[in-house]
């Protein structure tokens, strides 16, 4: 075998998002490079000011404030393209994919205006440009529409893109707050900035539709046929509305096509979506994307839209991708080298024992009904001090039994089992008792 | 340039997912070919009945009976395994690895049980062994894990994996059905087999747990220390509880990961999920999964977890990443070949116009409060045909003006912008209205 190529990273501008992928790619590079068969080497960080503290460690020499520094070194592979607006990222990025290198890329706005002259580059000079990052941070969309359901046309593609608009609505929705309030808590807790008109009047949500539009339909969606409008103008009328007849208030993107007629069309707007949708149920700053494809009809992605980490956790996705094309060892089959990492990995890892495995239970017990029955099946939760967070108790008169149904704070699987063999053993318990667990994945 | 490479595909088994994947390729290979600069060659289908009538048409010559005629053709680099059962697609999936062929597969049985052979053989034998149609069908579930959320190390993953369990709960649990009512729908309506034990006693789920468990951590969990429970025993008091509180009853398969204390834990079983949760909401044969991951916080995938078509669209989904790796094309960064197939693509679409765009709108308008207002208003709905759906009205007394909310059947844009001219017209209309699209995904 011979030594493994080493592939080397710069990342143009250090913010939430550039120290994130630094932290992270730190943090996993032994696992990163095991899998991908290659070593990685972060080249240097690009930032504005060398003397800023920041929350990330990185040597100063790891530091440059030129950012000529990463592109014109040859042994930058992969450039991290996090400086947002579109005058010199634009500059950097062409310079670099005309060095054939790949630029990684979280530039919706750059995507949008300068598409065409991006991937006329990459065309030209055999680099690549990626973009999973611009869209929808934490969830994977992109790589969704280009790769998992290469199979489908999408008649439609639907999403919450602004994780602010949705903040923002739902605090105004669920929680009564008018527009204005809701958009000062919003600043407060910095989900929307200083100038909120980008997010509240639809502009980022087009750039993302934008994008989307383009990756499933080839078409770069000109703006004067497009519909945005922002959601400064709901009020409580709206809200009133929507909650009587069963409605979300949401700004959404849509974007669909008839293969038939063969237009497509792209709009930003708030809507009413029913509550029986999933999308009526993404929350808060949070995103989500129905893509309803013609073989596998309605698939919903949701997760983070936003913030240093999803966004870091898109771009990492990217330069693994790159990586792998690069080396030709493509990771979606998987190679010998990403198995063997796997293997080693797995035979650290060792299964959890009862106690280690913790959460809330539910049990129903059939219970002869009689005096005293009651404070014999309290004690025993009481003696392994298991606390009971709800009960109903049904009585079923003539039939000389009732049911209890109770739910617990969390308690680990053997304290429960216990519990459960000390019931079991009980005259007056007179069923097996149904043990369910509780289980919340957002908690 | 050289010519395009052709990559022979044949099928093993031609069921409906057999079917499917034959049908979409066929129809959409010019558009894969274009994208993936390759020719593909459909070669045979192999089945066990030469005669059986098909939904899918294929040609008398493409259909053999005999799977050596795949497995043995040099022309043939991608075998689809879709016979099922663990013994003949053992033999078979090894004997074309060991050929060096790609393997995709949605054999979760076969993989749960012989993973560690069949990676093997991989490792030794340079093939590929795909496997995304094994869990959660039309949800690109194996890829999120492995390429797009490769930045993260999952705490947890926990999904509901069995759409027949889902099914089942969701009639129970919504529509108040008993379990062995809502088993016998879901074999009626084809969700459940004439012996449903693989699915409602929750070895069908915990298969699946298996490979992300796997996948996510590199160890496939013993089954003696997993716990498998099915959904048989609920009953009536559990639903009630679950109402009660605010739950929905869900069959989950869930995956914990402790990377302090290193451990995992892979359980199936049925449990109370919290409304607000995502999982709460996914409903019928639906699937869906969380991921929790350390950099990307919480993702979610929906979508539909089996039948012919979803389970298709992952086959050809892997087929084509096969293909990408084959070539040393990879699809991930946008090649020049499939930038020039997508912008040949969207030459050909245009926007839509206004009459070709269509939903419900929801309106709120600002009135003079006076006899006479409203007919006004309902005369111009009814001059364009716009049927009204629903009304609220408001009186804000001492302001000499009300608030009208409504909402409308769906109706096409242009009719929409020119009852918005006529009320705007009003004198008695005292502000701009305020205008929503309604929109349902999922209708």
């Amino acid at each position: 075998m011979s030594a493994p190529r080493t592939i080397g990273i710069g990342i143009l501008g250090f913010g939430t998002v550039g120290q994130g992928v630094w932290k992270h790619l730190s943090e996993k590079q032994a696992d990163l490079e095991s899998r991908l068969g290659v070593k990685l080497d972060l080249r240097k960080a690009c930032v504005r000011d060398l003397k800023k503290k920041r929350a990330v460690k990185i040597p100063a020499g790891k530091l440059t404030k030129n950012p000529n520094e990463i592109i014109d070194d040859p042994k930058v592979h992969v450039v991290c393209e996090l400086i947002g607006g579109t005058t010199k990222a634009r500059e950097l990025t062409l310079r670099a994919l005309r060095a054939g290198k790949v630029v990684v890329s979280a530039n919706k706005a750059l995507l949008c205006e300068h598409g065409p002259e991006i991937f006329a580059a990459v065309r030209q000079h055999g680099g690549q440009f990626l973009f999973e990052a611009s869209v929808a941070g934490g969830i994977p969309i992109i790589k969704a529409i280009r790769e998992g359901l290469v199979a489908n046309r999408f008649e439609l593609i639907v999403g919450i893109l602004n994780g602010t608009c949705n903040h923002i609505l739902t605090r105004m929705g669920v929680d009564g707050l008018s527009f204005a309030d809701a958009l000062k808590e919003a600043q407060v807790l910095g989900y929307a900035e200083a100038d909120p008109t980008l997010d509240v009047d639809g502009i980022d949500a087009w750039h993302k539709a934008s994008i989307l539009a383009w990756l499933a339909h080839g078409k770069w969606a000109p703006s004067n046929r497009t519909l945005v409008e922002g959601i400064r103008n709901i009020g409580p009328a709206d809200i009133d509305f929507a909650r009587r007849f069963g409605f979300a208030l949401k700004h959404l993107a849509v974007i669909r096509r008839d293969f038939k007629a063969n237009w497509m069309t792209v709009g930003v707007y708030p809507a009413l979506v029913p509550n029986r949708d999933i999308l009526a149920r993404v929350t808060g700053v949070n995103n989500g994307i129905t893509l309803r494809g013609d073989v596998v009809g309605a698939t919903t992605l949701t997760g983070r839209g936003a913030g240093g980490d999803a966004t870091a956790s898109a771009v990492i996705g990217d330069i693994v991708d790159a990586i792998a094309a690069l080396t030709g060892n493509t990771n979606s089959g998987l190679t010998a080298d990403s198995l063997a990492a796997r293997e080693s990995q797995g035979k650290k890892v060792r299964m959890a024992d009862l106690p280690e495995i913790v959460s809330p239970f539910y049990l129903r017990l059939s219970l002869l009904d009689k005096a005293g029955v009651s404070e014999g099946i309290y004690r025993i939760f009481s003696k392994h001090k298991v606390s009971i967070a709800r009960v109903i108790q049904y009585e079923h008169p003539n039939q000389g039994r009732g049911t209890v149904t109770l739910s617990t704070y969390p308690v680990d699987e053997l304290k429960m089992s216990k519990v459960l063999t000390d019931l079991r053993r009980l005259k007056t318990v007179l069923e097996e008792p149904v043990v369910l667990r509780i289980f919340s994945p957002e908690s």
